[in-house]
This record gives C-alpha cells, structure tokens and sequence, in this order.
C-alpha cells in the first residue's frame, strides 16, 4: 500500500519517523508493506530522508491512483477540509490527528468514506496516543454510554499539576509550560478550553451517535484560578482539573467544559502533568479510565500510523462509525446540576446561610466566606446568588 | 444473526439480560438484530426469562446452522475447549471470558477461526470490562509494546487494599472478599497467583505474537504478606499489588507474576479494590493504562457482549489477531534485574552490608534489619543472600 503524508510538522514528521523505523513490525500488522510516497509540505527539507518523498503540489497526491491512504497532519480546518473531502471522493482513505476538521467536519467526512467505502479514521484527535476512539466505537458497542468524563488538554493540566503541586500562580506556570514546550506562544485555544471542547464534543458525538456542536458546549477555562483556589482545593483535599464533560441523565444531554474540584477518590486525582486521562462510563460496563500521553511527537504519530494500518486491513470495507449529521440537541445548561465550592466577602456570610437551605462551610482565606453546597442546578444557583458578589466558584466532580 | 450462549452462570446471564435489555442499541451497532436463539445449560430455571430458550444437549447448538455465533461462558478447560474447537470446524464464530481457554488454547482456536474465516474473540478473559485485547492487537498495531504491567485479579487487589488501608491480616481481609463474593470459598486460584499468571500469558502472547506458555510464568501469591510487610510499605510510601508484568529488554523476554512495591508515582499506586489497571508500555507510545471493573457479572459480560456485535460486523470475515502457536522462550528468570525491599534479622545486618556495595536501609522493625537495593538480578540476589536468612523479600515496581 502506497500512502501520502500531509503537512510534515511535529506529528507528520512523526509517522514518517515510525514507517521508517518500525516497517517490519507494520508490515507484518498490515498484512503487507506500507510505503510513504509522498510527503506534502511547502518547506523543502535538504539532506533529510524525507526531502525524496516531498511535494509541495497536493495535486499530485490527490491525482496518483497508486495512493490508496492518505495521512491529514497539518491541523486547522482549512486547507485540511477542502484536501481530506476531495481525497476521501476520490476513493482514498484518510487518517487525521486534526481535532478542529474532526469537531467540524467529522459526520460529513464520514459519510463521504461510508459511501466510498474508504474510511475516515482520527483516533489521535483526542488523548493523542491513548486509544479512546476506537474502544468507544468499537469496544462499547454492546453498552450504553452514559457519561465522559476526561483530562484531555495536557497543557492545561501542566500548568494546574504545577499550581496545585509547587504553589506557583498561573502566569508563571504557564511561562514554564511555554519554556518547555508544553504550551503555544498564544495559549488561548488551550487554556481558555477551546481544544478541550473539540474534543469532547468528537468524543460525545462518538457516544451519542449523533453531531454535538461544539460551539454550544459551555466552555471555561483555567485563566481565572488563582493560587488561592488552590489553596482551598487543598484545604478539600481536592486538586483541580480542567474537565471535559458528557452526560446522560433520562432524556437529557449534557456537556460542558470547565475547571472542577475532583477528590483522590477519582481515577482522574492522579492524571497529572501533560498525561490525560479519559472516564467513559457504561450503563453495564461502569467506568472505564484511559490514561497517557495525550500528546507528543510519537506518541501521536502512533496513533495516526496504527489508523494507516487498520486502512490496510481493510481496504474497499469501511468500518462502521456511528456519528450522523444529525445534531443532537444539548439540554439547557441551566438544567445541569452539579455540587458547588463557592467563595464570597466574609461580609456576605449571613446572606448566603439565608438563600441556602444546606451548605459545608470550608475554613475561609483572610476577608472571605467559603462554602460548598450540593446539587444546585445551574439556574438556582445564579437566581440564589444574583445580589451577591461572588469571587469564584469552581464546580465539583463526583465521579 | 442468530447466537447461543454456553453455559448459564453469572458472566452468560449476564450477557442474556444485556441482549434482552439492550436488544435496539445492539441492532443499531451490528446492523441487524442478534437473537439468543439457545442457551446451554445443566439447569433448568422455570419462570425465568431464560426458560424456553434453554437445552441441556451441546449437539443442538452444535448442529443448527442457523447459529452464527456462540458465546462460550462456561469457564474451566473442559469441555469449553472441545465445545469451541467443533464450533470454529463448523464455521461458527466463537466470544468467551475463559481465561483457562484462551491461555492453554488461544494460539489453535485462532488458527482454526483464521482457516474457518471466522473469528474467535476473547475481550472479557482479561480485565473484565476493561479494553484491552482489542487495544492491544488493533491500537498498537504500528508500535511494539515493550511492557505490559497490570493488576489484572480484582480479588488479590481487594485483599491488599483492605490490608494496606486498614491494617487487616491477610486471613481477615480474605475472609471479608469471600464474604463480599469477591473471592471464591477455594480462593487458592487467585491469591496463589494463578489467575493473574493465565491473564499476563494471554497479554504476552498478544503483544508477542507467539504463544506464551502460562506454566513457564513465574508465579508468586499473596499469600505470604503480613502486615509487617504492609507497614514497611507504608513507611516507603509505597503499596503492594500483585503485578503480572511482561518485559522485553533487547532480546530478552520476562515474565512474572508477584508481589511488588509500587510507588505514589506509578498510575498503577491509584488502583484499589476491586479494580483492574492495566499499563501497556509502546516504545513509540510511551505508557498507556487501562483501568476499570476486573470483574463482576455485567461489566464482563458487557466485554463479550461487544464482541459479539464485532462478530456480527466481521462475518465472513477474519480479524486478525497476532499469537503464532509457536512458543516463545521466555528468558531464564535468574537474568531478570528488579530493585528490591529485603527484611532480614538484626543480627544478620553486617553481613547484608557486606555482601552488598550499596543498599538503602529502611527504619526496621524490631529485631529486623530492612533495606532496599537497586537494579540487581534474581541470581545475584540469591547467590549473594544464600547464607543469610530472609525473613521476606518483595521486589519494586519501577513504573
């Protein structure tokens, strides 16, 4: 099988490396010998072993009957989108590690392959190369899912590890994690938790069966947790995580992304650093934890090349991904009910034990009154607190 | 496609209620609608659901051709082994949570369900609900695993927990599992380590590709830890696990079943009760865990159930599996180099501190002397403690 890598950055580069590297071992796996054609980048790459493979022209790709599998490493929707419907039309297969074309694009570009009968796989989208895709589509098909629950931003979790553990502020975890390579020079699509919501919403697409929009996945980041929430989280013996969430409960679909206290009772206390973690409850299964590198060189790459090898075995048969276009309708988040840690003035203290029936109070920072309350629903709990200044208010992990 | 389930005990009622409570959602996966058409059992259960579907002769599964696919839950080598060796002869498909089987016989029924084109699944046998067959053979297709790790015997792990956090004996805390229903009235199986020695074997050979023979796995039991042992762990800030471990190191390949420390570090340390956790080390993937419910009647039937769907989605078809019947020779066991913890008595100390060049000595307990080395091999262990008496020794989990 004669394959084409689109985009040699970090993990392009990366299934290039492991084809080279490891090309016994996949061709054994595959059944045959997959070669790398061709390389797309604009970059040429003198004295490298790549710089025989490189085009800089997709056409040539997209033209070359031979190349029955194309690999997406650009990132970004376009031109990723544009490259990957045309190829997947043209009756090639695709594997992608691009979570923004998959968040987007991911029901239409599965429809293209199941019509083809190519395929469309993208298990490094989410938790790079911890396998969560394929168990979800595969390994729960006799199950219900019923909640996800994941660490699935590794620069994220950096800088909280780093808070929680070191007491360092935000700002300085986060230079650290940008020294080490961990974070981008612009950080936002991370820490505000715009990676994370793509990801939950490909992996709540997967769950439901049906295209969750990730632009209306409530969405908080890490920027406004201060030294002195961790602090208190401490205090809880609780550390915090930047929580990427589904949830059923009867009729009602749930997901949100957001900073949440979660107890040592959780598999996900101990995912710290850039490791990611990933919950998936089953109505039968219960819960089930994927952990590992969620990110990284190599790691990713192979997870992108063990797709390239499931397209090896099985070529003309597209493997059934459930996802349809169809989107599926979250409830109101103001239905969401959560527990609650929640920091106010210390002047405030008799006006919060008036609106609330029950609450924990929590041994308080200098001037403040801190509290947690359970199972208050997103709209009571803004209506009960609507005339008082709240500093902040992390919501609480039960599982 | 039409399916019988052998043998009606916790793990086939267990699949019985997930196709009768889940009979829409498995249609969906499968593509078409999977009826139990027989279970087989000795029983009979009058007024149960299960009544009009049951026979007490193997010959009428064996014999209808209409029956696709039979699910093997009876346990034990025999008769599971001639029962699943005629069906796969006979062109059906084969999905079972025996771990006996699948150990001794897993390399022939594969042939067998390879030259049938049929297939011969066995996800529940390891680690209940938890995917890791699966993973193993399809996620890691383009890396090779260098180490599997696991706690994968949720009995021996309910028994250390108990004894770790609560300070019981290890008579208590088995009496307690046995009356939970978490161990067995003959628990020789689990906390001798024979369960975990069939599951690593498995593990092996799936990551190895050729049959790893489960009598060639050293085995040590749990049944020789106090709570002196447990105390010392606790000073180290360590637990103890009974790990089944896999490592190749250059061309040496180990495998062993037993008692190791293991550190707040690992993401094994977070494994309590009856959980399962299992790491797969991939030299391109870096460490990867699967963690979840090791046991108990829906999550394992939950696993086979999938399987079956996977069956339904595969007919005619045979997915691949790598696990050659030839056998792998392990290493001999006296090259493996571990760290270990060692309690030898206080007047054997100037002796330890001579034969050894460098140990770290650990507060003692009375009369003792205790201390840990590094990085040593069984033989040289034993050749250089052969003289002195060792009142317990348990190696040291490093990852």
């Amino acid at each position: 099988m004669k394959i084409a890598i689109l985009g040699y950055g970090t993990i392009g580069s990366g299934v290039f490396e492991i084809f080279e590297q490891n090309a016994a071992g996949i061709r054994k796996k595959a059944g045959e010998d997959i070669d790398v054609k061709y390389v797309l980048d604009l970059r040429d790459f003198p004295g490298e072993p790549v710089e025989k493979k490189l085009v800089h022209d997709f056409r040539i790709i997209a033209d070359d009957a031979e190349v029955s599998c194309v690999v997406e490493t650009m990132g970004g929707v376009e031109p990723a989108y544009s490259f990957v419907k045309e190829l997947l039309l043209r009756g090639k297969s695709v594997c992608t590690s691009n979570k923004e074309l998959v968040a987007k694009h991911g029901a239409e570009l599965l429809e293209i392959a199941r019509q083809k009968k190519e395929n469309f796989f993208f298990e490094a989208s989410v938790g790079g190369a911890i396998p969560v895709i394929r168990p979800i589509n595969e390994s729960f098909s006799a199950d219900e899912i019923v909640e996800i629950c994941g660490i699935v931003n590794g620069t994220t979790n950096y800088i909280l590890t780093k808070m929680c553990d070191d007491g360092e502020d935000f700002a300085t975890a986060l230079a650290e994690a940008q020294e080490k390579g961990y974070a981008e020079r612009n950080p936002s699509a991370d820490v505000e938790g715009h990676d994370a919501c793509r990801k939950i919403a490909i992996l709540a697409s997967l769950a439901c069966g049906s295209h969750v929009n990730y632009e209306k996945i409530y969405t908080e980041g890490i920027t406004k947790l201060t030294t002195v929430d961790l602090g208190y989280a401490r205090k809880l013996g609780k550390s915090i995580k930047l929580i990427a969430q589904m949830r059923k409960e009867n009729e009602s679909v749930f997901a949100t992304v957001s900073p949440m206290l979660v107890g040592t009772g959780s598999p996900l206390f101990a995912v710290n650093g850039v490791y990611n973690g990933i919950l998936v409850k089953g109505r039968f299964s219960g819960q089930i934890m994927f952990y590992g590198s969620g990110a990284g060189k190599l790691p990713t790459a192979a997870a992108v090349s063990a797709d390239v090898v499931e397209c090896a075995r099985n070529q003309g048969k597209n493997e059934p991904v459930f996802w349809s276009g169809k989107e599926l309708q979250l409830t109101d988040r103001m239905e969401e009910v959560n527990d609650f840690f929640v920091r106010v003035n210390a002047a405030d203290a008799d006006k919060i034990r008036e609106v609330f029936d029950k609450i924990t109070e929590v041994a308080p920072a200098e001037g403040e009154f801190a509290f947690t309350v359970k199972n208050i629903s997103e709209r009571d709990f803004i209506e009960k607190l609507k005339s008082i200044k709240i500093i902040n208010r992390i919501r609480i992990l039960n599982v």
